[in-house]
């Protein structure tokens, strides 16, 4: 089994080979320069990973893990506009660089250009691949709807967030897996068991996001932290904050994410401070922890070489050990 | 063979059965919403006449006609957006009745569940369905990239125009025809010949709307006319009367284009005396009726009985006889 980094290497390599140029200029300019933004890719490392659990060859599911690749990145130009980000991976956003209407149009026709990857499967499988496909992207629309409702919403539970962040973000590390096992042709039980353990590693990784942006540490996080704090993003540790505090520290609390008229650095420490009298990173690593464990034990169900699941258990346990 | 009006009233009837109802709510009520502004339902119903071409049991095609119709009020959704349009069908918009981000992210999952209807093919033809119908969704993106930018180009020819319609109109049309074709397993010779008739129909059919938007009769047309002219809409009247106009009149043209100073009634009765004067009607009308011969002509070279080609006939006659 190779390496993520291996893995991550071999994608970049293949991903470079093809040309997303095409006419009008105005439409494809964008997806390139989108796809040539890099990142780990990490969504389509996971199908070559799936796929090489029961198979070598995983040439064969590249054309899905490029699709799932396509998709994530489709959905990141879409959200740029919607969250009015201007700037991702360092660089100036789709819509921002064009405008929204370029930015629209191009996630639209890096959708369809996902799909056209999507379907390069034999015909015994393809409607699973593409059951798993369009069922994940309707979940990742309703999970960042529900994010953008949080964004207004006052009365958010923390299950409502482990909802979003499930849909939002699990699903897709969940999908990105269990496709590459269905063109390996797993069984139906492993394909599920692997999709669990995509579901409970991404929650696993988008509290690490959360916990990592507030007591991160900077020197090994590479940026500031506190910026969920300072954005008054509604993020696990603050629903917990809410949810395990007494009256008088809610108000407090609610008072910091309201209120413009204090020093930045000033709030993240009050608000830091109320984190942890509460406990609450504690209990985001308690929970992060548990996540790695419900993964472990998809991953041991899994009728394949012991071996071979390894590199997906280093995935695993760099959710709970990742600084950066 | 069913006609048109028996079609659209089946396919109505299907779709209604249909929920598009789900949760978040704010991200399903506006698919629910733009879905039963109605419309003649002409895709689908052209997708389920390409099956009944060559097999009864038009229901086998059903969901390749809802595919086909969630995809047009997908692009519909975000078409609004773009292009900043108020009213579509004689209610809100999406985006004017939510706003943007509803309309990007419901589109989007529309789209999806576009694919997801699409998909329930036979597993023999699946992958040529799923071909036609994203390299289809692919074109219409690039046509409505071209529509975006046709409006601040200065040099477009009549051939760019035509081939803007043919992507953002004609292919849909087409691949409705050939995707109805497909599943009822005609020949490739037959599904590329109703391929190519529905896209000559499709660009009868954007030129007729020209034609009537300028040149219909108020009565029939049932709204004003002029409304291309009065918005400076480069149309293919406009294109054409540029092509052939003296060096005076082209110049007379543009400037009643730039011009805001001028009453609208004016404006249009000077713009339609110029297309007049340079047999700009006569020359639109002659080129869709050079497209429905083409036209005929494919429908003649399929082979299934010849009375079953009757509907079809009728709505190529359509597209040069109908006056709204």
């Amino acid at each position: 089994m190779y390496s993520q980094k291996e893995l991550s290497k071999f994608f970049e390599k293949k991903l470079k080979e093809k040309s997303f140029e095409g006419s009008p200029q105005q439409l494809y300019n964008p997806i390139q320069y989108m796809l040539d933004l890099g990142g780990k890719r990490l969504r389509p490392v996971l199908t070559l990973m799936g796929y090489g659990l029961f198979d070598d060859k995983i040439e064969k599911a590249l054309p899905q893990a490029i699709a799932i690749e396509l998709f994530h990145n489709f959905t990141l130009i879409h959200d740029d506009i919607m969250d009015n980000a201007p700037v991702r991976r360092g660089k100036t956003t789709v819509y921002k660089k064009w405008d929204s209407n370029t930015a629209i149009l191009s996630g639209d026709t890096l959708f369809a250009l996902a799909y056209q990857y999507a379907q390069k499967a034999d015909k015994e499988i393809l409607a699973d691949v593409l059951s798993v496909f369009s069922q994940t992207a309707i979940e990742v629309c309703e999970g960042q709807q529900m994010d953008l409702e949080f964004e207004k919403k006052q009365d958010i539970s923390v299950d409502d967030y482990i909802e979003m962040i499930r849909l939002k973000t699990g699903v897709l590390f969940a999908a990105s897996l269990k496709i590459g096992a269905i063109i390996a042709r797993a069984s139906e039980k492993d394909t599920h068991a692997l999709y669990k353990f995509g579901e409970v590693v991404g929650l696993g990784f988008q509290l690490q996001d959360d916990y990592l942006d507030t007591f991160g540490n900077e020197k090994i996080f590479g940026k500031k932290t506190g910026g969920d704090i300072v954005t008054n993003k509604k993020t696990y540790l603050f629903l917990k904050a809410l949810e395990k505090a007494d009256e008088k520290t809610k108000k407090e609390l609610l008072q910091l994410y309201g209120t413009t008229n204090i020093d930045e650095a000033e709030k993240i420490k009050q608000v830091k401070s109320i984190f942890k009298n509460l406990d609450v990173d504690n209990e985001t690593h308690n929970l992060i922890k548990k996540y790695y464990k419900q993964g472990v034990q998809y991953l041991n169900s899994l009728n394949t070489d012991e071996n071979k699941k390894n590199e997906l258990k280093k995935i695993a346990e760099n959710m709970i050990k990742r600084e950066k």
